[in-house]
């Protein structure tokens, strides 16, 4: 079943597709095990434990994120089209989730922020680090757009944190409704959160 | 431990505190029996399963809100102030739940959702039912505010769901940062989503 090699990858994998479909708590780890082929014994081996993995998964899928809006924010283009191209990155992964599993995912910090509060400390401080830095990713763009006279907020860190919580709502919708199309209105509800009048410069 | 008439509604409490503190998935029969004083034997009495027991609670839960944004839209008052009133009813709650328990549990609706798509179409349908439900009343008085002229919006169905959705997002903060200060921010953002400009009439 695959290299040996790989195992710590197909670790991390297996747990990605597992706490994306299921309560974190309701997953143990011979179960992730059992998904990536890899011996429960070999588990402990490349994880101390199941929040170690979880944390892992975490880490890999915010790098990846991260990396894809950093390669957006860094590119030709205005704060309207920045924050466009997010969006758009966004509801193309839910559109392939359902493509791929018959489900729509959801967003896996917004899964687990809403379980681990009560699981494991750590797992929550990482997520609150990781939704701090999404805010502050957008909150850096929408203050260099305002100082270029092309976008008008008072308070560009609160007007972040609203994006982000509206993705946030809105993401949690399509996941309950198994639907991607939830996510067509966070494009005009994000250029209302911005002061923007509905058809938009682009 | 109480008089067996009770046992039904010690049941909904004990599922409801444990819902809300952790995943449903994590909950099992014996834990909610325990917690309520009732013999395990008996729960099967009252209720057929857990998913039974489940949407039990969540219709006690959405009655009861249900009934008190009833209330709040039934009365004086502008749409705006509805608005504002049903909002502080949902961070009061949140702030009585970390007076209580020490945690803020968020949205019981919401942590369900992001939970239950894969577990049960039964929990996940009426779930679905009481989102509609919401967005449907802030809809209708979302109406009745623009035809007298107070409120001006094309879609009034699309700025429901956007604040809906806003609410949610700050929940899920307030939820993963255990401080429900996160849901401040709900009444700025969701003028900016009605297009009211932010010092409001009120």
């Amino acid at each position: 079943m695959g290299r040996t090699s790989d195992a710590r990858e197909r670790l991390l994998a297996a747990a990605t597709g597992l706490f994306s479909e299921r309560a974190y708590s309701s997953v143990g780890v011979a179960e992730i095990a059992a998904r990536a082929g890899v011996q429960k014994g070999s588990f402990y081996y490349f994880f101390p434990s199941k929040e170690a993995l979880a944390l892992a998964v975490i880490d890999e899928h915010w790098e990846a994120q991260r990396s894809q809006w950093t390669q957006i924010l860094d590119g030709d283009g205005t704060a309207i089209e920045h924050l466009r191209a997010i969006f758009d990155a966004t509801s193309q992964q839910q559109v392939a989730a359902l493509r791929g599993t018959g489900t729509v995912t959801g967003c896996l910090f917004g899964n687990l922020a809403l379980e681990v509060s009560s699981v494991s400390a750590a797992m929550q401080e990482r997520l609150q680090e990781i939704f701090e830095e999404q805010v502050t990713m957008i909150s850096d763009r929408l203050r260099t757009a305002v100082a270029a006279g092309e976008v008008e907020v008072d308070d560009v860190r609160a007007t972040a944190k609203a994006i982000v919580a509206q993705l946030e709502g809105l993401v949690l919708f399509a996941k309950l409704f198994n639907d991607p199309g939830q996510l067509d209105a966070l494009w005009a509800n994000s250029l209302r959160l911005m002061n923007i009048p509905e058809p938009a410069a682009g």
